[in-house]
């Protein structure tokens, strides 16, 4: 049996970090964007071989444990203990990993919805498995429950699916740009004196953003957060405002990724990709994905 | 400027009610299914008339304020108090008014979709706000939840939209037979002594299922419900026990509704549908409904 799964590419557009020593009540506040292009998971299970397996590749390469543990764990949780076969994880990426895209929590869901499907469970009891072990191992805080939630997001309350709760902008015709240009770990982030800047202006952000929410405000907030923060600086900032010259509403920084994206109306799209061509930057368009990921059965 | 909202219709399974003076802490546990036909709203909002009117209308028909309390609540509600101009809302519903297919919280959330789409807002405000109406004038406690997540809905915590949880369960390719026989008033159920076997059994449904999460199980879970609280019985139980005998999973009864529905697998579409058509009885087949409602710009 071979099942599949798509998770939403989710760039962050500003945030604000909630650690919990409970992984489900830990998240984040802050608003992003998930994209039609992410994560394919595709889950093939054999019965009936000898021994127990679960084999994770990422891009067709497998991968060992320490390279994929949130999925591993995952997965450990979810194909029951008394299963006697294969499990093969076949993860793509759309997108490079560790660049802000949220590849680690669209493995971690895409394997956890493909798993449930298969073994039994439910979308929220999927959701909180992955959420979970983002955490633990700190893959990331609100990507997961983002995901899940699909469209124009905004974190309001903080948490792991089911414990927190996200809203949703309603958006007209765009297309998102995307600049990735290298990573940014997340880890030494959080655990620099920027994360105080972080919570203020994260905070004030999603205020704001909530007194008049719109795509175009939520895009000037990040643009405000990423400067304010500092995080947003030196070339990477000359290039977002040679973006800026040529599209309607502001361009941020994918957070945390050393990287741009932008909402793009269809008659901006020539003229934005061309600033970035003539750089020879590497980018890539896509559209956004409402609703929840996708699960199925996969034949074909 | 037209904008089109499509809420699916919501079929109840099982339910327990949870009333509370807080609208937004009311809601239901339960179960249902989201179809993919349902009610469209079609919002037409024309600025610059001398005077403010909002038109309501059900398939075609303009309807009085007391003919439609919810929708005209939510209206007011969402049409800011400086406008000026005239809005008219146009309903249209895939199944009849009061036949359990959550059609009041349907053009409730239809409209208040597409008002927040086109004066500003966000999808948690407008479904919050549709659900307080519905709640306040009695049209439902859990419709608006479920048809906010789509698909196979668990209501696993009662409350409106950012307080109740929903899950979803995992379902292959299921089409859906509805068998709509009359009105059933959710009023007079839950004012009767009904109300106390419908929490005990709804509650009891709900831990089942969870145990051991599926469509069918549901349908199981469902069936139990409907004949142990008693709203199923004689012809529509007779009903019910015949077209058991030509699908796999049983059926149940539409929650609050004079009706049936059932989940078919492709190969048992002709059959089902033979048993109701031999009998002279209306029905319909219906796809589930995935993830949230739609709503965007008309232009067509």
């Amino acid at each position: 049996m071979l099942v599949r799964t798509f998770v939403p590419a989710h760039i962050t557009a500003f945030f604000v970090p909630l650690f919990h020593h409970d992984p489900l009540k830990a998240g984040s506040l802050g608003a992003g964007i998930n994209l039609d292009k992410g994560t394919n998971v595709f889950a093939s299970i054999e019965r009936g071989t000898l021994e127990r397996h679960i084999h994770i590749a990422f891009n067709g390469e497998p991968v060992k444990r320490k390279e994929a543990v949130i999925s591993y764990s995952v997965a450990d949780e979810l194909v029951p203990n008394d299963f006697v076969g294969e499990v093969e994880i076949w993860q793509y990426f759309d997108f490079p990993n560790g660049y802000g895209f949220g590849n680690s929590a669209g493995g971690a869901l895409g394997t956890a919805l493909a798993l449930s499907y298969t073994f039994g469970g439910t979308w929220l009891k999927a959701a909180q498995t992955a959420h979970r072990h983002e955490v633990l191992n700190r893959g990331g805080l609100g990507d997961v429950i983002a995901q899940l939630a699909g469209g124009i997001e905004v974190r309001v309350k903080a948490g792991g699916p089911g414990i927190g709760v996200v809203d949703n902008l309603f958006f007209g015709d765009y297309r998102v740009l995307v600049v990735p240009l290298g990573r940014l770990s997340t880890r030494e982030v959080l655990d620099g004196d920027v994360v105080k800047v972080i919570e203020r202006e994260g905070k004030l952000a999603l205020e704001k953003l909530l007194r008049n929410p719109s795509p175009e405000r939520m895009m000037v907030l990040a643009r405000e957060f990423a400067e304010k923060t500092g995080l947003l600086s030196g070339e990477l900032l000359e290039l977002a405002r040679e973006l800026d010259k040529v599209i309607s509403t502001p361009n941020s920084m994918i957070m945390l990724g050393r990287g741009l994206f932008a909402l793009l109306r269809e008659d901006e799209v020539e003229n934005a990709i061309g600033v970035v061509s003539d750089l020879n930057l590497p980018y890539d368009v896509a559209g956004i994905h409402e609703g929840k990921p996708k699960v199925g059965r996969w034949v074909g």
